[in-house]
């Protein structure tokens, strides 16, 4: 069949399944996969064999791959399995690999919802239930997309892999060494053209985006110790040299009031503004007065211009003081003198910053900030980092997902980048070797992981026929 | 009788009577009279009673005073009540206020005790048990010590008044009040003439002392707020004036390396060190480098100088930072910029700084550095204080509790002072004008609220006969 009537006849099919899609979420949200929490497993690990059942229904063929056990509080725990499957193998036909989640992070109606969390419920055309958008309406959005095809007698214009895990909320626990070690060896990915991810959302409520890159993450935990065990301030006040002030003169090294970082070199490898690249940010569709509201700031840096919040949330490093361990933290006037503190600090890093380079300048930094001090207490830090990630939003593969955006939305799609880290993109670039793309689903106010969570029926809905005209548009693009 | 043959009379009878003050210990330890916790709540109203019985017993008239209800989470709770007292009042005799308390701080086996912690044990020549040094082993003390007047046929050598309290280690609500507005308007001070405390403990383990000074504190909350809500650092870090880096420069202002002070002006009323009292620092038993070691510090401030380090905790103010309220302080890395933070800090201050004046200079240097620092987030600074107290140690009073612990311990007591506050002293010494006297029983190795809390054998018997002989003695003095 030709697009200009293929496409409209799956769009109509879709509007005529609305009750069924709600009834599947409904179905999904029902099953409360925590991940986080080891009384929740056993649902975790009934999630993805629910998971499988639904593939299986489209016609799929997969497999529930055993990734092992994890150790928490001592005792060992079955991981829920990792859903993988595969649909079509037509050597002429792109092969898109999906990946998504099924598990969510906890929610009691006590915490503050309006109904209970693990029954969907549609509030003025928006579903509420834990999960509804991070991230089992896409995942089926997917299942949707396929079935609409079949609806309509058509065949599809891809083949697709998938791969669902139930650990995402809790480090993907288990999944890289599947994707790299099992997987990749195994020759998964060797057929997969691109990689598509819908696990963000929109920059705000109206306009749709497509995400080329994310901030990595690198993580310092930045140790002094003075004694062996608190001390009593009124009983020793005086008479130590006291960890605290030394971690937070340290501390207070980091970074100006306007968010400037001030280790020595830290800027160097970052990727320069292209010309290009700064045109991108014009058309963005983000109100900072809006965005300082919603956070009651009294004001912004950046005197608040919108191309430079925008460029520092997404493609400068930041570096955020997070807090302390080991020092008191309670409500009330507790008088000790931490004898081991622990000042947690991160920096959001960017292309082409490199995880070892950045830890290597920020240690170097703090040990000679510390010879500078001149403390006899004992200092320590280490770090954990993630890559960050970007790709070129010019590629074919983003062109075809923005056509397939502006079918659906009568708008040029916002080519957007965020702040955060979602690492299993990283490893799926490096595992398929292809271009990755995160195409959301959801609208910026969807209050993933916090109470209230929804999906509104407009971007469930319209993001089933965004995600088959996506694997339409994709489809076309050479082989 | 004269002196030198009652003295000894009264010191055989405590001797031969160690089983029956054990067996009264353990009976006051089994009752775990834990004031912070509401559970316990009715074991402190039945201590009070256990105590007006056991007061009873020795011929005191006593009565339980009523100080109201406290509020814990929103629940209006039964404080207990206040065991006041009274025995003799013979007007030719001097009458001494004594002041304890017997509840408690908590105490679970599994904390780490090697014994039941409401059970007092013998091992070693030591009594183990929650409250055996804190504070109940001392007041039960008093009572051996009248009981053994007369148990020798010897009339008491001075009239007695008694306050035991069972909120000591929960902020003492409602005994100012009492004290204040009840007791003194009654007329309950009027023929006091001196105050003494048993609630605090030697310097080392193995020389008596007398405690004549406490430093005050001046605590400190210091809010900085940016947002609403704790922000996401991937999402907001580099859009948002961050709260810690903010309160993390303030905290950074207040002390040097060194411990010291840096607000302005904080140092000019402290009392001049004069030639007298730096003289009784150098007598005393105190073991630098065993302090050292036994906090396990790499290196002491003041080139770890005794009489420096005595000074610095007891006469000279320092100034700890204690911690965060409102940032990450768990295990993990936790990505959290935080939306509002309290900065927790506090000054020990000491004669003659006075709480007014110190809050004025601390508000006015962190406003002063808050103009500098040039933030658009918001800043508050709040604070709660008491005041330091000292007495003369050349007063009669304490001379008379110097000769009585020459005689129990055949050596002269430190002059001491401490570094914490007891803030009932101040108060005392407010409601009675009167000299006011810190007599420790315990000793510095006893681990008041910490595990395996104990009080040696020879301190509790020869802490009796040493009240005994501090009776004696304040009944010589002239009237």
């Amino acid at each position: 069949m030709a697009a200009e009537k293929m496409l409209p006849q799956i769009f109509k099919f879709v509007d005529q399944n609305v009750e069924s899609y709600k009834a599947l979420l409904k179905e999904a949200v029902a099953i409360p996969s925590v991940s986080c929490d080891p009384k929740y497993r056993k649902e975790c690990i009934r999630m993805a064999h629910w998971m499988q059942n639904k593939l299986k229904e489209v016609g799929a063929s997969t497999e529930l791959r055993d990734v092992g056990f994890q150790t928490i509080d001592g005792n060992e725990i079955q991981l829920p399995p990792v859903v993988v499957g595969s649909l079509g193998n037509d050597p002429k036909k792109n092969t898109i690999c999906v990946y998504g989640h099924l598990d969510v992070q906890p929610a009691l109606k006590s915490d503050g919802w309006e109904s209970e969390p693990f029954e969907l419920v549609e509030r003025d055309n928006k579903l509420y239930g834990r999960g509804a958008t991070d991230d089992k309406g896409p995942v089926l959005g997917w299942l949707h997309a396929i079935n609409a095809y079949k609806g309509i007698g058509e065949e599809l214009p891809v083949n697709l892999k998938f791969i669902f895990e139930c650990m995402e909320e809790s480090g993907s626990e288990g999944l890289d060494e599947l994707l790299m070690e099992k997987l990749k060896p195994e020759g998964f990915f060797d057929t997969v053209d691109y990689v598509c991810i819908s696990d963000n959302y929109w920059l705000g409520t109206t306009k749709p985006c497509i995400t080329y890159g994310l901030r990595g993450i690198s993580y310092y935990f930045l140790e002094v110790e003075c004694a062996k065990m608190d001390l009593h301030s009124g009983v020793y006040g005086g008479t130590v040299h006291e960890a605290m002030s030394d971690l937070i003169y340290l501390m207070n090294t980091l970074v100006d009031k306007d968010g400037k970082i001030l280790i020595t070199d830290i800027y160097k490898s970052v990727a320069p503004l292209l010309e290009s690249e700064k045109k991108l940010y014009n058309s963005i569709d983000f109100d900072p007065e809006a965005y300082r509201k919603s956070i009651e700031a009294h004001k912004l840096p950046h005197n608040g211009v919108k191309e430079e919040l925008l460029m520092h949330r997404w493609r400068f490093p930041s570096l955020s003081l997070h807090g302390i361990e080991g020092a008191a933290f309670q409500p009330g006037a507790k008088t000790v003198i931490p004898g081991k503190v622990i000042g947690k600090f991160s920096i959001r890093i960017v292309p082409n910053q490199e995880p070892e380079e950045v830890e290597k300048l920020v240690f170097d930094y703090i040990h000679k900030k510390w010879a500078e001090r001149g403390s006899p207490n004992k200092m320590r830090i280490t770090a954990q980092s993630g890559r960050a990630w970007t790709e070129n939003p010019d590629h074919p593969h983003y062109q075809a997902a923005a056509r397939a955006t502006r079918l659906i939305y009568q708008t040029e799609p916002d080519m957007s980048r965020e702040g955060g880290s979602i690492p299993v993109t990283i490893t799926l670039q490096e595992a398929s070797g292809r271009n990755v793309l995160l195409l959301p689903m959801g609208a910026g106010d969807d209050m993933a992981h916090s109470q209230n969570e929804k999906l509104n029926v407009r971007n469930y809905i319209e993001g089933i026929k965004l995600f088959a005209a996506y694997l339409y548009e994709v489809g076309k693009l050479p082989k």
